[in-house]
């Protein structure tokens, strides 16, 4: 997703006035790979203020200060969690921490926004999610892709019944690294899969199987997931942090008409293929009759807006006017459901481990 | 594989000379998609002589007889397989005829050619195997592609450790369509996809998982399966008969080199990227020290003779000289094993299927 | 153009049945590299009887005779262009006999089939059409790629007013070889891009501006045309025989929207790009007013059919029903000017050269 | 060149520490599209200073205020041709203003930096020259193309003889927009091109033909460029302002190997193709013997640093050790004699103007 090279191109002054009335007042937690594009992108927000920056690391809050010299920085979580300034935190720090740190959040009345993938087993996202729910607040769990023009267009097409009833659903995300050595390829690069799977695909996952191998550190560095859904709706991931080049291909297939896209294209993202298959099973015919149809293919205009910047305005927006985000923690949990089991099926070669 | 389209290009005299003292004698069962193609390249070559053909299809004899007058034609299978004037037989027939078809050819002392797979099942295979050695006859299975350019420089490269140790083999054979009516998709697509990884793989694999979904006529019309080789060797075939874009594409990752197969180009088929990954583990360091390695590309020039006239210039050399087939029938009973085994995996929605 | 690679798939009976009535006689001379596939599809045809074939090679005669033995063969070819038998010539031979022969066969009464280019002067096609114009006799040049889908599409898009007024027609031809040791490059490769812009572009050229270079053998190799078109439409043509890849691209750019002709794509030949720029001059305003428009991009699905066979199908049809097709000899003697003038041009390095 | 879309990615303190002993103090004239980059990557240069900055603009004095608060800001750009403070002066502004804004620089003893194209026309390019030479000062033009990776590579092989003699360079750079208001297609796309011919192919050219049309602004939009090198050497240059798709591709043939550079391609944006034809006039062979060759295909690793980095600190080093930059006035007088040449022979319609 090209929006996550992308650095503070808008600079700011040294001084901040205080927030507006009607803004609201964010705290950040973490700032490394891709805290900065949160910082940068509330920063630009007319409806929020960023008060408040945590980090462990100085060399990051370092960076930060240069950019943005009147934000309160801080090595202390909770001096933003915990903050009588902040109305709402997002947590941008590795997976393992995630499920504390929104806790105290919560706990402490402060709406959260997650990166993903939104914790480290069902166990804690059930718990947040019933937690935020008791608390009456919000949580959105940082799901980037589905706020991309590509993945916006592929919904709505599927929305408007363009595609007729799905097929399946196979994506293919592979590259050369980058290695995490906490997670594996499933943690590290399927939660953008799943979560878009989950956001096209009406239907709810039965049952997940996972293979994979790991040839490096320990963890997986290629993976297999298949999803099953009701009526014989089927998904793929292939996952690979070791494929010489970089593929982002999703394959989308219905009774009317099937759709390709590839992120990796400037231009053409999405292409609609106006192309199927019709089988008779004509009376006395020992053979199906079976007639392909294929016609002109469409590769509507796709929105080119930073996704990201989009999310965090819908996060403000949804707090602020009290809405439930479609990318809520519920959405997160069910896509924590699908890592879990496809972690525990990996372990298993293979095994079917149902969704609740 | 452009060789399947290929159609007669030279015809041949209204009378044939007799057969040449050292020429093979052959017969061919089956004139259908396949066939015409067998026939073609059987007749071009000096070693061996085209001698009776079989369909149970008068308009496909018919079609045969403009183009080679001289043949002895016939519906009877029998014709072909127990005549005194053929010493081998190719069998270019559905796959559910195969076992009989081989069985009584080679009952009758001919050699045999089959095309893929080289049977419905494992234990028809080992039959047809058995038997063969008992008579001291020759049995190859037309596994065409281990004939292509391509896959002879990839099998090269490999035996010449460029790649280094294989860490996974990832193949994807999609398009819209051939829906066949008696096999899935797995007996149709993955046979050129598993034998290929059998001939580039040293190991022999230890198990299957396969997964996969029907949309139409009963049979899964797209499958994803793993095999799992010894030592975190993986591979996986994804095929697809319900694709609205046709894909050839194979990555294959090794310690050393890694390298991709797209047989849909013309003429940069194979790429040898020099890429890797480093790991150490430092010692007293939480991270994992990971260093990537990116080098040159480099595109082998690729042998474009056509594969199935190699392929039966071997078949007839084979039998001529009493040589031992890489291509026999133990290597295409290997192939069946793993579609036995994927199937029965699918059926049962990923269980782990052991490779005996 | 993949027809132009496809050989017979349909061999003939060995004795020929005389020529039905209403059916047109053709004799053909020429059969090389071309011949074969004209001999090919005129012989599929119902509307025609090809009757004779000559060439002055006897192993090229031997070749066709095996396929059609039924057929009269010579390697005079006054023995088709003379002959009482034959109602119509097809011509596919080096365009420095066209004008010899196809004057004969026209003397002769015969309606004729040239091979591109029509002839090697202006002065020559000139000729040859009033010679058939006082005779009442029919003269097609086979510019093939006028009957592909994918011409047939854009002359469409272009006539429906889809594209809007044309601004430019930008051609690119390239690839290595084949050199030719009677033409240069412009008379071998730039008849299929002049004939289909002439096709294309409803207006008539005005001058022709040739670049070029030769570095082999004493004829160009490289060239590059420009067509000057009343009101600023402009052309130009890239003709390559020393490019390491191929390509077979054209640009069409129109007001109201832009096509890219890829002829090396398997399926998505032709894409509409919904794109422009509107420049407003608004009064008082130092700088132009310069806004993109930038839509969907559309594939419209492409006829498939052999050119070559629609395009021999159409000339029987203007021989039998008395049509004036449109790929006559005057729209072969427009080509034979550019041509001439584009070699003028290239010889004179660039030298603007008017058209008549 | 990707290198064009980047922004800030470090920010800067309030206050500036003066010059240290050593560096090299430079002022910027110009912060519009380019200059941005321009003043980014001298202020990340340890060996230069950046210390004024002018642009008529309030509004992108305000953005670089914001970026740069320290920074001498005028509106006037004598305040920095003229300053005392400053040794160098880089212009980052329209053609027309480049000759009165180096030549002030100049005069006022200051080294000079100008964005491309060098002049409006060569008799200012001579002047400057000219001046700077006299009083011994620098001039670089920034024709950044020349300092990627891809470039360099290409100019080593080149260099080494890979190629063997060169044949023909043929490059094409089209897409949609930018219109300019003040120079045509030619002056404004064409100098990367021209630039690169001129760094790639060590004759000097002899002579060069431009067609071209004009359909919106009064400005040529789309311009083809041939340009004569001695001994058959050709060189082609398609520019257009009108294309519906992007393509920056050079094709680069020579008697040894061909190159193909595609800008577009992520990883592989060279191609060497070892291709050729030999042609060989056997005696009493009516026909030539043309025997092609074609082997691998080699995609050499092409470093990523950022051209204008590796470019301002090129330049600063040759103004510190008094070393002659190869891209200095007198190579960006080459390329000017082309453009304006071009310019005329267009106007001309074809006209061909000899380079002095």
């Amino acid at each position: 997703m090209t929006t996550r090279n992308q650095v503070l191109d808008q600079p700011v002054a040294a001084t901040q006035a205080p927030p507006r009335a009607g803004q609201l007042r964010v705290g950040v937690v973490g700032y490394g790979y891709w805290g900065p594009n949160v910082v940068r992108n509330l920063h630009a927000l007319d409806s929020c203020r960023v008060v408040s920056l945590c980090d462990r690391s100085e060399k990051a809050l370092a960076r930060a200060a240069k950019i943005y010299p009147a934000l309160t920085m801080t090595a202390d979580p909770a001096g933003v969690v915990a903050s009588p300034d902040v109305d709402a935190v997002a947590i941008v720090t590795p997976v393992w921490t995630h499920f504390e740190l929104a806790k105290q959040a919560l706990e402490n009345g402060k709406h959260v926004f997650l990166e993903k993938p939104f914790t480290s087993t069902v166990r804690q996202a059930e718990e947040l999610v019933e937690l935020a729910e008791r608390k009456n607040l919000k949580i959105m769990v940082d799901h980037t892709f589905l706020f991309t023009g590509a993945v916006r267009k592929i919904r709505q097409l599927v929305d408007q019944g363009v595609l007729g009833p799905l097929y399946y659903f196979d994506s293919t995300r592979v590259n050369l690294g980058l290695f995490q050595h906490d997670v594996s390829v499933i943690w590290d690069l399927a939660p953008h899969d799943l979560s878009i799977m989950d956001h096209v695909i009406a239907d709810r996952p039965e049952a997940v199987v996972a293979t994979g191998a790991k040839h490096l550190n320990g963890l997986a560095d290629m993976a297999f997931l298949t999803v099953y859904f009701p009526g014989n709706v089927i998904a793929h991931v292939n996952v690979n942090w070791l494929s010489p080049v970089k593929i982002r291909m999703t394959l989308i297939g219905g009774r009317d008409k099937m759709l390709v896209w590839n992120d990796l294209e400037a231009d053409e993202k999405i292409k609609v293929y106006d192309k199927g298959v019709d089988i008779e099973n004509a009376e006395g015919v020992h053979q199906l009759l079976v007639s392909y149809r294929s016609g002109d293919v469409w590769a509507p205009k796709v929105d080119q807006t930073e996704a990201l910047k989009a999310e965090l305005g819908y996060f403000v927006d949804c707090v602020l006017n009290d809405k439930v985000p479609f990318n809520d923690g519920v959405s997160g949990l069910r896509v924590v459901k699908l890592l879990e089991a496809a972690e525990q099926s990996l372990a298993d070669r293979g095994r079917l481990v149902p969704i609740a």
